[in-house]
């Protein structure tokens, strides 16, 4: 099967063990991820052949970094070992109804400083049948943006299917050019997109139409109507308890027809950070594997609620324990 | 007072902290438990004198395994120390609706191999009042079969009460033996039985009357039937939300007459391994203090309902703490 | 700004990791807290100076206490590190059903052992606008009772407000002298109390009438009638779901009139040490920022239900994380 | 076999993980441990029966330090389970020239407040050959001095083997009686004692002879004079490099023969709190196996070097162990 | 670069933390790691390509094995995932004089149970350069030796070189067949060999010459004069000073020429697992880097000191810390 | 007594646990250290005042930064809280031959995007008898160097002394700037200096003459020479024997005279990060406390020979520990 091949910046998270505040801390769990790299790991995981592309600086943290995910069975030999230092960010994990908290220190990294030529995407997208970015990596910086351009590009020209998370992060563009230039003719080039109403009206002015019944339906519809090339709008849902209680549940508009999964609780959440990614790699995965929307769309939340229950920013499931969720079992009955 | 003893195998067990998978887990916890076992140790938190027949290699880790009963007050001067390895298990701990599971090892153990020569029961058994055992025991190998039997001989002669947990596990029984084969007999020999309806099906093949009321009465009937040494037939019936949730009552069929108790709600479970056989040494430490079988039955609930609070095998709970939620205190207000 | 002072006891408290029971533990964490110095801690995280007069013996134990505070902000300055031991605590922390049980370990400690005279309040107090202390300090010894009343009458002398939690112990009176002789004439210096009914009624022999619409009130009513200084009564109602779920409101009764909060939810609970000392601080916090009773109260109840989701004694909370929740975000969205 | 019974307090040892300092701990290791009862424990391992008598308050505290015990193989049954706390102390643990440092906290223990008349000898020794003491009891309380009176002499009574670990604490005496008047009618009584030549001469003003060409046989030529039931007096030579490198010696005078091991060297000290006390159980367990004293010694000497690198106060060996490093294979290689 | 492959059993390996003995430990710290996989992973870290060719039981502590040495960059994607279990072994690390002990529990194993047409060692090996094993491979099943032969018939067909490290365990022949019977045919193909004279006597009845010089040399004339495709006969020889210090020096016997590296001292030993397989590695990476048997075999040496201060069985060093080793940088200075 | 103040930046150190590589870390120990903070803070726990002036991010990584200083008694009132990130490093800690790793990450920190004016240094230092600055503080950015020069004018101004730690890191020096340009101004304001031959030739220079006798006293000469107002030039030499082990001695050049102490031996090394800032906090404590050179450098040194032992960057040791080793007691024996 060929691989799909997801582009962006891996970042390290360090985090307080056991919901401790930063000032009570004194050693920091970490693990790696990036909102991209998430979903080819959680696709290795699913046993779908992966691989993402990124840049490390060529030190211990940045090799660590990548390790990581060669780890979980993503194929990093597109990645470049090139300058300074790894993105990081503090975590602090909040409980019940206090918020999880994220301390941010990612600007100058490696990624950032990428060259586009650094890449070449007919040789990293030569076995691929999918590419996967997200609206963060345009927003670290213009090289980055560039880059993502060229692989877009190259994926279309390649003849392969191209996703996008559009996640529109107001505070991330930084580097002199606006989100509402710059993401357009990106996801132009996509064929299904990860979009909210909110991300629709930021970055492309679309807003649901006044009474319309379904708001996702309505900005979805003119979403297509503007990109052409997108035949496929999903989201998920969430109905946020508390820091600790999650529902979710699964939104896709395709090729006109809308679809929408039942509520998935989910209490307690071990780990909320990656929910969103899980649910892209599942419906990739559902895509490729399912005949219908309604059992991609179900395998790819279901897969998002497993996510909430484990630790770090990747899917450690497999298929058939997404099916056993998939198929009803979501009481937890010890498996022998 | 004398003695309640238990004879069966010993495994280690070893669990991922913090519900981590085990492809990510650098360590990992470690406890030992046994169905049978659990119930000893149980009832000498509970301050009864209680001893434990068991066989493990001759080795760090057996002695290891031995130990952790000792630490919790059981005997086990009649343990053997014999053979190569120690049965383990490993177990993922799931959370909400993430299910934990377990990937067994523990063929081939010195349990297994164990020779029923080795197990004087006049000696054991000399200073006890109580047999209790489980369908694990028999399934492991027909030596460990074979000691069963010769166990509950010699605790029907020497006057003592047997009980049993059938617990029925198809997997285990793999040394080309039928449980249906070979339980009734063993079955026979005892006055109190933990069983389901669907043990009792597939054990028996006894099934609750079509259009009976009570399925677990129906089924505890023709059981007495069968068995007529049998005079207690009891069991928990879980209500179970989700692997953090759980809801548990006891049933009982005692001499013609159901019992049952209120439901006992616990969120969320710290360790759910081991509720069974809390269930168990509750109910006999109930039956030889308490007068009523509503008091032993919700002294045996309530104990189950706490163990699911602690962490590890074993049900480390006092009487007056069992006594305090019986009582009606479930609200877990500090105790100072 | 001129400082909050509190005056009471430290004490290291040590629990077994991750719920388990003592029997099981081989470490055990520890923090270190006083039911007045976390007050003079939770404002300085607030931002408010504060500090606290207390004694520690002088060895490593003690002032390894004392730095905990100081880490935090509180000026330690006017401790004295005088006698053999700090008095000290076990604390078994519950789940669900099972409650968290505490061990005390605290007599004859250098508090307990300290003399009045080794407190120079004029200059402990010079640079203070408050003085909060709490019943437990009375109830130590002899010598804290005295030297409590003297800070009281420093605290007047001085032009301070004055509050103290009642906090009745039954059990901590031991020293040949009867709360209900000692603490009239320490209250009556108050100006602000957190009392409850069941509080007033033990010390001071005030019942809520009979069919009173509101006991609290028909309580705070008497309350302020026997004790004119006092013009504000407080307190924390909990309506407590489990060892892990706790409900709370806060409840005022300020110069005639009733005030109430809507009910926090807490599920799950991290700590609820501190809980009551948390609504104290955010209380003084609040009467010193806001125009009205009803904001004070409502930051002073948020305050103490993020303590909950808080591990440790302090609550580690800014002012602008307790005015996130007054304002309605109590879902835990993650804060980027 | 008969078996080994020691008498006297066991104390919770708290010390910060890693080297730490108490001011940078957030956490404390925890064991257990006394001079006597790491006598009995260490003899369990190496298969010898061996029983404890002490006294522990009746909480979570004390039934945990007595399973402790438990745990490793003592007969715990003669415990007596009355009084309020447990001695305990907090151990830093220094490295390389850092010394270690203990802050003591155990006055007024449970087992401070024994009443002699809870311990029936006849009933204790009943099933012993022997009875081990250490100086650190009759130095705790007057009670505690009397009931160790009482002890020796039911033992002396019943035939038994009396040694003692004369181990003068300067500090300890604080209940009003000097040790220079209570230890010679207890030491009395000993067949075996340890005692070193500051000892001697603080206890006893027995001092080597001026010029003695040893001053360990001069002080026990005296010794056995003044104590005639005495017939051996043994001692380990400390010849201390750092926190983190020792070397041991040991030294016995029996029956008029001097006798002494080669130097056994550890480097690096895992664990010294118990060196002693393993030298000890290692010659009780030498002379009751053994034909020579030379074999004794060397064996108890080699047990003592082990123990310098296991954790806790206990000598966690077996006696095949101990006998691998007698046969001289001191360097540690891998034994699979 | 063409790979490096090996064959061979991956274990997992559970250790106490911290010097702990099992009967003390409440977690253990889990590893995974074969002789021949070690190598491969070493390599790895080096720089060089390198692949695995095992079986592991298709559960989730296969694949965590697998992962493992995924992580370090080795191709696994030739391994097999059947059967039932990973064999283990549990190791309590020593220091100073007590040594480290493994008890092992790894007979069934999922790789023991192979089957040798499960490995096409021409599509394993059509990329490889070097094919490396020892024999602690064809000493678990016939099935694992067969498998064995084949793989190294391939590889002398594909014109690979071929090394062994030839690893005599006289425990592990269990199967019914000799070592002496199997091993000569297998290491008759290979190039290079570690082999000591203990191993070249009890293997192949090869004794070192009575007065001969060096023993190693002539016991290498003999082997290479038997097999005479052998070029290359290394070893290191170890001056064990406990198990907490360590001196090695490497020895080559290559084309008729003997060369000895100095002595290089470790001292603590961090890890000393995987100490010879960091050898081979090293000498595999020298031969193919440096162009005197000198350099490689003084690379390999610092290399495997390096090793000993690795945790875990896998020298995760880079050949730019080797090199430095090698450049006499031995003080362990800072490095910013 | 008045303060010592100390400036410059505060960086976390993370280091993976237990001789951990980065990439086999699941979790980092953290701690925060400057070469200036650390001397404060060491002053602190000597017992004498201390303030240290730095800048900090606004965030929760920020605060606890400046928390860990204040937790062990530094006055951090004069520290701003303004800019985005704190400055940090990753430690591999290393063992034996394999050296400690340090991989920064530095660049664009708060502290080097200070501005001067923040900083009034007439109020800092109003209260305070000392200065202590680091050559690292000029290093930083242009802001920090001119920072440097204000504070070095305002101390000389307000007559208080002021020291060095010149130590030159070459690659530090990024800004445009030359150390050589900018360091002779300040370290001409200095009264006494830390100061080796290496940093002398780099920054000044100034070598020791060809065939002097002493290079340090030849060094130290021409420096108090070029810059009259130097009096003291101090430094230690290091004997490095591994990661693992040091010796250490102390040298002073005095007015015109020479000192040195003996080697300290440290063996095993337990954090070696702050040795020579605590060197220097133990010089100033030595200068201000002791009337001889002598005695100042001794106490120095074996200050910086304990905090080998100390984990952490700040040297956590009282006065009478330091003067325990001064008094010859290096042998680490139990202080109870």
């Amino acid at each position: 099967m060929k691989q799909v091949v997801t582009f962006g910046e891996i970042m390290m998270r360090l985090s307080p063990p056991q919901n401790l505040r930063l000032s009570q801390a004194h050693s920091l769990d970490i693990t790696y991820g990036g909102g991209d790299a998430n979903v080819a790991a959680a696709l290795a995981y699913l046993g779908m052949p992966a691989a993402h592309a990124g840049c490390f600086p060529d030190n211990a943290v940045g090799h660590a970094a990548a390790q990581h995910f060669q780890h979980h069975g993503v194929d990093m030999q597109h990645c470049v070992f090139q300058g300074q230092r790894l993105g990081l960010y503090f975590l602090e994990v909040g409980a019940s109804l206090r918020a999880s908290r994220i301390v941010y220190d990612r600007y100058d990294s490696a990624f950032a400083n990428l060259q586009p030529e650094w890449f070449d995407w007919d040789k990293i997208l030569g076995n691929a049948q999918w590419l996967h970015w997200t609206g963060i990596t345009p927003a670290i910086s213009a090289t980055a943006a560039q880059a993502t351009k060229e692989a877009i590009a190259a994926a279309r020209r390649l003849g392969l299917t191209v996703s996008a998370d559009v996640n529109y992060r107001r505070n991330l563009w930084q580097y002199g050019q606006r989100a509402q230039d710059v993401m357009p003719e990106l996801v132009a080039g996509c064929d299904m997109v990860v979009c909210t109403e909110g991300d629709a009206e930021d970055l492309f002015g679309i807003k649901a139409e006044a009474g319309a019944e379904n708001s996702f339906v309505s900005m979805s519809q003119q979403l297509v109507q503007r990109f052409p090339q997108i035949k496929q709008v999903i989201a998920t849902r969430r109905n946020t308890q508390s820091a600790s209680h999650e529902r979710i549940r699964g939104l896709a508009y395709v090729e006109g027809d809308y679809y929408e999964t039942e509520d998935f609780d989910i209490n307690p959440v071990v780990d909320r950070i990656g929910g969103g990614d899980s649910f892209i790699s599942g419906f990739i995965y559902g895509q490729l594997t399912y005949s219908t929307v309604t059992e991609a769309l179900t395998f790819a939340t279901a897969a998002s609620a497993l996510k909430h229950t484990i630790s770090g920013d990747i899917n450690l499931v497999t298929a058939a324990e997404v099916e056993h969720i998939m198929a009803g079992n979501t009481t937890g009955r010890l498996l022998r």
